[in-house]
């Protein structure tokens, strides 16, 4: 099925991309901005299956990397994405066929449509997290073994950079290292592949779930929370109010935590969200309520939209939801990429079903 | 003319590049043994006048990039070079017909010759500076126009980075970063140019000046120092003992500053030399004796050999030199790029030749 990507999908898309964000991937209110200018003045992008693609078609997985505080500020000017197509074309040889998110989370699900509409090109209904992740090597191509080399960087003034590596942690830390000079954040293409290999090394029909999302979130009949929760399959953590944001942009990330204070039937009790570019873990009373590599989102509580976090501040009313990542992140290779040992957390990955079976 | 570099070259061109390297460029005894037994395991490399080349040739200017208190002790394991020909060649769509040392000071001069033996290429008999500088832009081939990009860099591990840059400040950013991440110092490859630009936008016979300044030292019936100052025209600024040394390596640079206690003749006196990888100024009581873009070398007094800044130590019976720079970096331009203020410091360039004069 192609499917086009006109402003209501997109919109939708917006408010899914959100939540599936965690909190992190970029404000979804600018990726948004950005789409319906593109797709108003250069039509609609496509939304390809992989399986419509030839299995030769070369895949470009892009977005943006950096700290998500600084990218509300430094916005991209709107021709990275061509740039990053020119030089991956020159670098492979080959004409890039379709684009596709890097992670579909945030403003960088949508960032690759705005490139998509641009250059005529369609975009793959798939990503590389099924959410969003900080770092470069979180995603499902590199649990699939697809090398992140030749990746492709570049900035708002036309810097632009080619990295070869050895490996994907030494693409993250030099990939990290030109973000942070670029002012914090840039557009990025890593872990190239062909339609053939995606179709085994992505989350599959992500863009379709996140537009299922926002579609079941604006057509609530009832509470937009409890159409989101049930949309995504969710946990309610905690409902009540942010009591202390903090948060600092640093090494290329944005780092802190957030306590929230339990309302109404939370009352008295306190949730505590540790964050680099997504809530990470969620804690009460040192308890795990919810980790890493499932999702953890906040939503505002009267409208379900979900809050990004370099946007969280003090006294806003949310509720906090988690909900199962896909399960390719619940793979041993997975959660060693991914889980919270990965993020330096010294305890085990336990899926969030039986976290909040515990607790219920 | 032709010649072969073969190991007396190499001894004495390793003396020549200590003293043209101000202080910076690396450690040239690494620098001689990596390139001694480049020679013996693959033949001496050809210096070439520029004017042999056909003008069409590409040459490669190259040599290592960071902070030399890196280098002494993260050596290249020998394939860097060979692996910048083979990206600058892909991304150019020529081959390489000569290397050139993007500065001929420090082990920086010897690099390129190494890498040169071992592919069987020659070595043109120029460089980028007549000296060693601590930035990127810092070459006469930006003083001439010509572009840093593409620019290729490589570390002993074999990742690999290419930088297209919208100006030489950026590349300098971007690589230095790069550089740090490596573990602050790596190898590169900027302003590549063809044989007729780089006639007009190198320092020329700057390899084979170094020659003869090692081989005066070598060959001195008397004092070595005295034969020294004669081969570069050098004034000497004090004679005595290391006082204290402040040294640090910092965001991919060797900073910090020296003081030299005068003995004998200069006996009560104290100069401070400030440095970033190289030697930058010499003050004696707030009073400039000499500064950049002119060079400052600090000599073993009984022997001449010039001491690079990373090895400087407490208690080195020392005679402090400065000689003029290439009158190419005494056009404004080259004061703009090079001199103190472009290093941070509030005052004039004025000529060694005059600021010893007045100090007579």
């Amino acid at each position: 099925m192609k499917r086009l990507l006109d402003p209501d999908s997109l919109r939708a898309l917006a408010r899914g991309c959100a939540v599936l964000g965690a909190g992190g991937g970029g404000d979804p209110y600018l990726g948004l901005l950005q789409a319906l200018q593109a797709a108003e003045d250069f039509g609609p992008a496509v939304l390809v299956d992989l399986d419509e693609l030839p299995g030769d078609s070369l895949i470009m997985p892009c977005g943006g990397i950096g700290a998500p505080t600084v990218s509300v500020e430094k916005i991209e000017n709107g021709d990275e994405g061509a740039r990053l197509r020119e030089h991956l074309e020159f670098l492979t040889g080959r004409r890039v066929a379709a684009l596709m998110a890097a992670e579909i989370g945030g403003s960088n699900g949508l960032l690759p449509i705005t490139w998509a509409a641009r250059m005529g090109l369609p975009v793959a209904d798939a990503d590389g997290m099924g959410r969003a992740f900080p770092e470069v090597p979180q995603v499902t191509m590199h649990l699939a073994g697809i090398s992140p080399s030749p990746a492709v960087m570049t900035d708002e003034r036309g810097n632009l950079v080619i990295f070869q590596t050895i490996s994907g942690q030494w693409m993250e830390r030099l990939e990290r290292a030109a973000a942070v000079e670029f002012g914090g954040a840039a557009s990025s293409t890593e872990f190239t592949l062909t339609a053939a290999q995606a179709r085994g090394a992505t989350v599959r029909g992500s863009v379709s779930l996140a537009i299922r999302i926002g579609e079941a979130v604006t057509g609530a009949e009832g509470s937009p929370v409890d159409a989101l929760v049930a949309a995504v399959g969710g946990f309610r953590l905690i409902t009540g109010k942010i009591l202390d944001v903090e948060r600092r942009t640093t090494s290329g990330f944005a780092r802190g935590s957030v306590i929230v204070e339990g309302l109404g039937p939370d009352a008295g009790r306190l949730i505590r969200l540790e964050l680099q570019n997504e809530n990470l873990v969620a804690l009460e009373r040192g308890r795990v309520l919810a980790s890493v590599p499932d999702l953890i989102s906040v939503l505002d509580s009267e409208t379900a939209d979900a809050i990004v976090t370099e946007r969280i501040a003090y006294g806003q009313r949310v509720t906090v939801i988690a909900f199962a990542c896909d399960p390719v992140w619940r793979t041993e290779k997975g959660i060693m990429i991914a889980g919270p040992r990965a993020f330096g957390y010294d305890f085990d990955y336990l899926p969030v079903e039986e976290l909040a079976g515990a607790s219920a």
